[in-house]
């Protein structure tokens, strides 16, 4: 209230009646969703009755056919595919690790494991010592001695970070490309700390990629609790582990993104994105990561044919087909763009989760970015205000299309999101509706204000 | 970081000094208590071990015992047992509510019910005719049709309200009066729609008071699902219900707020407080009402001691002993402290959940306030900021001791709240460890302030 009436004071009049009109249908389009919104309902079809959808699974195909009629359904312009092929990895088992040994002595305990994605399988079972390092810089001083052995990263997630996906930044490296910096020593595999807030012993996923120049040998994640456990026992003595993983890949999948389209009544020609992507890991339902981007990006496209609002620019609501372990459907988007020579202004992405919005991450040169803030006024009501830098790893592409295309993200809350992200948690129930739903709002808000105003 | 960067300059360069070493300081204590803090375990404690503690319950005078051991080993300088009075309300058995009949036919359908706390037992088996009403205005206006009736009112949450403590200050106005407001017309029981936000059938309970002019007839809660199917049916035809209750009074209990302390070195009669309140409602786990809120107390007073803080002013940590259906622990706190002429300066409250901060509430006069907003460079790493309003049920008796006393409230975010509070959904799992500590960060910030500077 008080920011706005700052606002206000130094607005001329013009802007003054402008942005209280704004506001009043800004609230309209809230009022909406928080009362009738489907988003929710919506989330709840693709987790239950279609489940995980990894890049080349039946579920993915399923969840491309639940888009296109959803997307018809709702009203848009047109709906199409864009076709894309996308890898087609399977995990080909059920993950094993154990410790065997302590010290010489035989001793059995399993492990909370997943493999990472894009990870080969180990092609029989593995038995070696463990070589326990902090990091990679301890790797790189102990680098003699990892030959032979299973190297355990203790990848844990710093929990000081407020902002977790800082913390992510950091521990991720090692879940990245952990296995070729082993493998280029001699290790047989690698484990790592799983990328985890939770207090929990769920192992978390995620992709990685391989070195060509060094053996792909198996990474897998552990639970953290079995982690930090491996790590101590590690620390005082010699450990013997088993490690048996699955991994390989089909000839890649035929897929789609799924696009619709209002068309722009002023400036057809110029597009604002929006969107998720409908690719999930095998292990989960995808809820959060990223179930709760395509729905709200199919509840924008809802609420504004349920106000009747006609854009000015052309509005695209896209679920990327395939964005966890290739960003393929991110590349084909913006390869049609640039085929088309489209001229895409915005590009807006949820891919954090479904959680109460805080802001919305714009990556904009300063006199543009001053330009965005100034609708804080217009955000703050719905819990949001512009806060500098973000985009989304499907849209990024865009950049190479048209460097002056502003790349967007929904920042929500981002304390819950490492409980669950990539780990058998990721399951609808873990979704508040309200928080859902407010996204969505928060998007409606930014598209609305994107399409009204320009960029410029 | 832009923030604080424009208050660093236009703040003389000594305050500038300053400011950094809170920063510092702050961060130190945040660190503390995301890595090592204990609030998480001690919720698990008092919500597993001990359970739902409703003022007159064993669990509550079980409660008592474990926080007062729990703040000794925490290293107060002294903890003390404030006793008093509480109501000792037995919700007596199962409620019943069930549609028996639908324009003449017979029907029975069970509904999902709780009885509102103090809400007195049936006497029996009510079975009567609803008279299904919006608000209280079409009550008085179908005032002649009361009689002999049970009442529904449709006390719906009012979904469009982004702050959603806005919409249960409207709602609850139908479960704190429905009954006496009905029973002076005539009317048999009511029933009201929960105050609620989940998109479940659970009923949610709370407290209610009766006017002592009228009879005192029960009042129940439906679940949501059930509710707008009665308010539907009762629409279209005549619904005959089923009500019986069971509640009723025992004397009042002996129990005692938990206060334990740390002496001020410079103005040891300048007292904080800071608290929740430790009893909650008899069908739940009480975890985010108000267990978050305890915890949250205790993991300052361990931070502080684990940092080796020594504060100014005297630091009050208290465990107020009854707020849900009689705010006794709070009336005795204020007391004691008019008696013996205590010069409390600022007092806070965290009695909205352990979800993640959003602000920390103020209420204060102008200029007061504009020294709280100061600070808020030093809260937003932590996710929060100092806005206007603020307090908490236990605590605002303090203002009848001394009205210059500054109050205020943690302000979690407030989207989930709704959904299980007063039900039996709030519990333990359904609190986030992060959120939650997080929480105690910004009290443990707020707080270290104001022992510091003051509040002048």
């Amino acid at each position: 209230m008080k920011l706005r009436f700052l606002t206000l004071l130094v607005l001329p009049i013009f802007l003054q009646a402008q942005t209280e009109s704004d506001s009043l249908f800004i609230k309209r389009m809230s009022d909406e969703i928080m009362t009738n919104g489907k988003a929710y309902d919506l989330l709840f079809e693709l987790t239950k009755k279609i489940g995980g959808r990894l890049a080349g699974s039946p579920q993915q195909q399923n969840a491309i056919i639940w888009g296109k009629k959803n997307l018809e359904s709702l009203g848009a312009d047109k709906v199409f595919l864009q076709p894309c092929k996308t890898p087609n990895w399977k995990r080909g088992g059920n993950d094993f690790v154990a410790i065997v040994g302590v010290n010489g002595e035989a001793k059995l305990q399993p492990l909370a494991a997943l493999a990472l994605g894009n990870s080969m399988g180990s092609n029989g079972l593995i038995e070696a010592e463990i070589l326990a390092v902090a990091n990679f810089d301890e790797l790189e001083r102990r680098k003699e001695e990892v030959k032979g052995k299973i190297v355990y990263y203790h990848s844990v997630f710093d929990p000081t970070k407020i902002q977790t996906f800082k913390a992510y930044g950091e521990s991720g490296a090692y879940r990245r490309s952990g296995a070729s910096r082993a493998a280029k020593y001699g290790a047989l595999a690698v484990l790592i700390h799983s990328l985890s807030t939770a207090p929990d012993n769920a192992p978390h996923t995620g992709s990685m990629t391989y070195d060509e120049a060094y053996p792909k040998i198996p990474a897998v994640a552990l639970g953290p609790t079995d982690a930090q456990q491996l790590y101590n026992l590690a620390k005082k003595g010699k450990i013997k582990v088993q490690v048996q993983t699955y991994g390989f890949f089909l000839p890649d999948a035929d897929e789609n993104n799924v696009v619709a389209e209002i068309k722009g009544s002023e400036f057809p020609n110029e597009y604002i994105t929006l969107g998720g992507h409908l690719d999930s890991w095998d292990v989960n339902e995808g809820a959060h990561d990223d179930g709760a981007g395509i729905v709200q990006t199919m509840e924008v496209l809802r609420v504004m044919k349920a106000v009747n609002y006609k854009p000015k620019r052309t509005i695209r609501f896209v679920l990327f087909a395939n964005e966890e372990n290739g960003v393929r459907g991110g590349n084909e988007y913006a390869n049609q763009a640039k085929i088309n020579k489209e001229n895409h202004i915005f590009v807006l992405e949820s891919d954090e989760g479904g959680f109460t919005p805080r802001s919305i991450g714009i990556t904009a040169p300063p006199a543009q970015f001053a330009k965005f803030q100034a609708w804080n006024p217009l955000l703050k009501p719905y819990g949001s205000e512009i806060t500098l830098g973000g985009g989304g790893t499907d849209i990024g592409p865009m950049l190479g299309v048209n460097k002056s295309t502003i790349l967007a993200g929904l920042i929500p809350d981002s304390q819950r999101y490492f409980d669950l992200h990539h780990a058998k948690t990721d399951v609808f129930e873990n979704v508040n509706k309200r928080e859902l739903h407010l996204g969505a709002v928060n998007m409606a808000a930014i598209i609305y204000l994107v399409d009204k105003y320009g960029i410029k």
